[in-house]
């Protein structure tokens, strides 16, 4: 009757997870139907304390060895990382008939499309909502409550990280390097923090988000991918001033014939709800055929959170509630093609240092005019004759390939001192 | 295969479902893994032009004669109102242990306990996803994406048309009285706008709200109402000046042995997300002791959004998810007492009409510190010697009984010149 968990990886997030099976036991039983238990687990360090009672709980060396241990109905994969004893876990496990449970995102984006496969091939529960904006019932939600929709687009905060440094930056008027700086003291962002920064995880999310809403197979590799590192204080008063907030946004929508997914950061209308999303928290917007818009936003990242989407994860399992991966069985998937970045069609931000003198503005606007490229409006402040002075410039709709051939030329204009700062503006 | 669908009511909502499940056939197959299609209709006027085409179906003249019918798998209902056809329908398909799907917020809310009885008694769905929040997916979200938390608290913006005018008297600085009118000719309020204005429909939908969260029988008459009707454009201004926004909250929290559940106006600060959900925009707000805080925001009516939540239910059903009504079955839900708005605990903005003159201050503090309630702040504008002035005073953590008692004393004073108004804060 109980069902029984063996546990992979026990960090703060496997901790989180054991800590919750003892503390909400009566809640996690009544809403599972019988009792969830973790059996066995597996972890390098028997003796560190994790603040949480190991008593009575067999040890395994060998985290592989959870796919076929007798005792264990269901695997927890919490070691993290797309390669390793984590994919040897998750698919020795499935291979198995055995139900797996992961908060990996990076597994899941890069090897979800073949595990998938296993998955349904085993007719096996494969089951992630922890791997992408934590605790946010993100998966279910776009999975099953919005299931009778066609998705036309979704857009996300899905890295606190990013978030907590560009918020930092709006408020405390910083530069990305002392932000980044106060936010690896404060434990908000890793020694090395590429991994967030440069927008990696967020396409994780992302990719497993769009395969959800499109019903067809994760591709990280179709995901465009811009990280925050050149955002400048500047760049965010000039958007402040603009009415727009920067943030880092990963965004996948149907367009043409094809899905177009990637992150990178936006100017969004300071008016729209995710541009008011602060600090560590993430959020969602998905936009469907009949819903509208529906937001979702929560504690993307930590140990509660996370533990919180693993059980619930664990309570369907324990319920008998099934949903294919994507949503829809493999047969039912589509093939929709990835549309590149350059067919990328939206308004831009572009920022210019440029020598203030007579004719460089005409200069700028006529490579823009001849790509076809119509601005919106255009920002200079004060007068600093023969000195260097940021000149911002909003465009129309505008094809991203367009915008590049213009800027190519923009950058070998005399009178333009650094690369341009281009940022895409989106709805939010 | 087919799961075939009986339809009671085709008004708006009705028709919406319908056309949705022509228009978006492909996905809902494949995510419910068989087609879901509808058999038969019951409606009064079988000639109105609904937009919808109907032809093929089996038009039944008694709805309730859906419950049995031998080519309907799934009853739903969209008739409406508590008592009637709609609930003889429920519970006459419950008893034949057919499923049912309703947007019937009234029937659930005042005859849900008894219906989840007879729903698990005959194991039998009966799912009502579009009765809150409309197609925000909030029952899935609380009910099974949360629920390994423990839930401390709720609290919702539930009722659109409330929405809209709070949002109309905040931004055109209007009263009441004239944007309900305004709200009327645009279709957003009812002719007879009672129900909603007066935090009914709030009600029903807090009620089924909080019996998921805390996972006990819906009980819609332990629900403290009071409407908007007496929001003046006066009070909405000062707020603003305190940094608040006026709301109708729906708020259901743990409080001592019991569950205090409350509709009514409340300042809540203008940081707070909810706060910023504006117009005919629903959102709920769950706090979970593992997840923390989590916001939904959504479209909360409306043919398309209920149409989306409706369809969402039905492929649950279709694909064999199943989750008990309140979450968890009957022999585990808890009997927590309810907590009467007399104990009800937290800060108080107080907006008094008094007579500018030495003395009236002193005699309103007095008859507050007699009562032991303590005082945030205090806010008189201008002077106007003889004449009468708004004050406003917010409060510390009070409970309702001292407030209501010193209320009284207060309202007996020679230099009060109004009823005064009273509006409980939340952290929103």
């Amino acid at each position: 009757m109980t069902l029984r968990i063996g546990v992979a990886g026990l960090g703060t997030v496997g901790a989180g997870v054991l800590r919750l099976l003892q503390e909400n036991a009566a809640v996690v039983t009544a809403r599972a139907g019988r009792p969830i238990a973790v059996t066995a687990v597996s972890a390098r360090d028997r003796k560190r304390d994790r603040g949480v009672a190991l008593a009575g709980l067999r040890w395994l060396d060998d985290p592989v060895a959870l796919a076929t241990d007798p005792d264990v109905d269901v695997v927890v994969e919490l070691i993290g990382g797309s390669e390793g004893p984590a994919r040897d876990l998750a698919e020795a496990a499935l291979a198995h008939g055995r139900p797996v449970v992961t908060a990996n995102k990076a597994l899941i984006a890069v090897h979800g499309a073949a595990l998938a496969q296993m998955a349904e091939a085993t007719d096996t529960p494969l089951a992630f909502e922890a791997a992408v904006a934590g605790g946010i019932p993100v998966i279910k939600a776009l999975r099953e409550g919005l299931a009778a929709n066609r998705i036309s687009r979704i857009a996300g905060i899905l890295n606190g990280t990013c978030n907590y440094i560009l918020t930092a930056i709006h408020e405390h008027k910083q530069e990305f390097a002392d932000v980044l700086a106060e936010a690896q003291a404060l434990g908000y962002a890793e020694a090395d923090p590429s991994f967030d920064i440069d927008g990696i995880d967020a396409a994780h999310k992302l990719a497993i988000l769009a395969a959800i809403a499109f019903g067809r197979p994760v591709a990280f590799d179709a995901v465009y991918v811009e990280g925050i590192r050149n955002v400048s204080g500047l760049d965010v008063a000039f958007a402040e001033e603009l009415g727009y907030r920067i943030k880092l946004l990963g965004t996948a929508r149907r367009m043409g014939g094809g899905i177009e997914a990637r992150v990178h950061p936006c100017l969004v209308p300071r008016t729209a709800p995710i541009a008011r999303v602060d600090g560590v928290f993430n959020a969602v917007v998905a936009e469907g055929d009949f819903v509208g818009r529906v937001m979702l936003e929560g504690r993307g990242a930590g140990a509660g959170p996370t533990a919180s989407a693993v059980v619930a994860d664990l309570i369907d399992i324990a319920r008998g509630r099934f949903t294919p991966v994507w949503g829809s069985g493999q047969a039912t998937l589509t093939d929709l093609p990835d549309v590149p970045i350059a067919q990328h069609v939206g308004p831009y931000y572009l920022r210019l240092m440029v020598v203030d003198r007579p004719g460089v503005i005409a200069d700028v606007a006529a490579a823009l005019r001849d790509y076809s490229i119509s601005l919106g409006s255009l920002l200079q402040h004060g007068r600093s004759p023969g000195e260097a002075v940021p000149v911002v410039l909003v465009t129309h709709d505008t094809q991203e390939a367009a915008m590049r051939a213009a800027l190519a030329r923009i950058a070998t204009l005399d009178a333009v001192l650094e690369p341009p700062a281009l940022i895409r503006i989106e709805p939010g």
